[in-house]
């Protein structure tokens, strides 16, 4: 089973007060980007793996999405998800993505937002993924950059000319990174690349777009802390079509 | 026009003395990864967009492909070339990638070797490329990856620990670098991965497979410098099928 973090009361204390957790899809400054990876959702069954506070699941239904299950680990971030709309077309349920069971054809759209890199071995669920999407439909996710999620001792470091630098390191050494995000030891599965376009298509998938996020100078322009992201790579986008 | 710095006597003569040139494919640690994206040879029509010195064009020609065409911008290069081998099947031309005109449907696999990172824009070329092959053949390519090329100084850092990190800036700032590199003035170009992925899905490629490149144990093994290669990410390899 996942590591199941976001229970941690430390965890989830923090988490909830990050912006993407205040604002919701307004606070991510990878929400337009990802957006743009969405097919239409009118009349969708759409199912999100990891669906947190629910904000995404709640504007697809608002997009029109038919049927929308939200799927996450924390029974705590369901139970403020569940508070937080009372949309009969939107179901929530407690899932590992680890060990993930949907039936065949059931969706149209599968999308994730920051939630697979907590996942050790990407086959089995791009596989379920594949079977529950109807043939042509689209898996959209986001995950933290390798790039970001590569080193020992990620961290900024600042040169003699003030400049700020990325140090990478570790890149070709797959496998789980211990951090102190929100809390210590959370445990993050670093893949390169590579490896998760590669586990995509074959599992039957056809790569559709890859964008490796970073902000625009409107984005800097309202908020300049994030002029940092034109540094580095800070999050991969993925479409992918199920064949 | 491309910068042609392959013919700048100090680069000519620096990059002669490179172990890939001098021991050609045996010479260059990513060969064995970029062989196993090639599909059979045998009696195969095949281009090589910036072959150098030839080994790959009479590589394949061993490998049983029925015609080989090399092209380079580097006359010098071409001339070296030519008196490696007195094989009929293969043809060198000079030719600028910036703005290549091949044959609709005349190839049956696309090949190039760490020359496209040199191209400004992959746009015509990548239109040219997919005209030029056959409908499901494949284009295989080796790229700097843009982890390595990124920065506005590239260079390893050594943290106090003796730890190797390579030092990242300006991801998101795609365009000309410029390094002294065997001979100064160098220029490539950056792009993100997603950027030249996306372009070959745009030009009507199937991407196949994605190797970012890293030394194996028996590799670094026989050569203990390669070691430092396990901390970033060096090339890209690419396997794109033409639809």
């Amino acid at each position: 089973m996942a590591q199941n973090i976001y229970d941690d009361p430390q965890f989830f204390a923090g988490y909830s007060q990050l912006r993407r957790s205040v604002d919701g899809l307004a606070g991510a400054p990878e929400w337009p980007a990802l957006q743009a990876l969405l097919p239409s959702l009118k009349g969708a069954r759409v199912v999100d793996l990891g669906c947190g506070f629910g904000w995404f699941c709640r504007w697809a239904a608002e997009a029109g999405a038919a049927e929308v299950l939200g799927l996450d680990l924390s029974a705590r971030m369901l139970a403020r998800a569940a508070e937080l709309t009372d949309d009969g077309r939107i179901t929530y349920r407690v899932a590992d993505l680890e060990t993930l069971d949907l039936p065949q054809g059931a969706f149209d759209c599968a999308f994730s937002s920051l939630a697979l890199h907590y996942v050790e071995d990407l086959r089995p669920l791009f596989a379920s993924v594949h079977d529950a999407l109807a043939p042509g439909s689209r898996f959209v996710f986001s995950i933290e950059h390798p790039i970001y999620m590569a080193p020992r001792s990620p961290g900024w470091s600042l040169g003699v000319d003030g400049q700020r630098t990325w140090p990478v390191d570790s890149y070709q050494a797959e496998g789980p990174r211990r951090t102190n995000w929100l809390a210590d030891g959370v445990v993050k599965h670093h893949r390169k690349l590579g490896t998760t376009l590669n586990l995509l298509i074959q599992a039957g998938f056809a790569i559709g777009h890859l964008d490796e996020f970073g902000p625009s100078p409107a984005q800097m322009a309202e908020r300049p802390e994030l002029a940092e992201e034109r540094e580095r790579p800070m999050f991969a986008l993925v479409a992918a079509e199920r064949l």
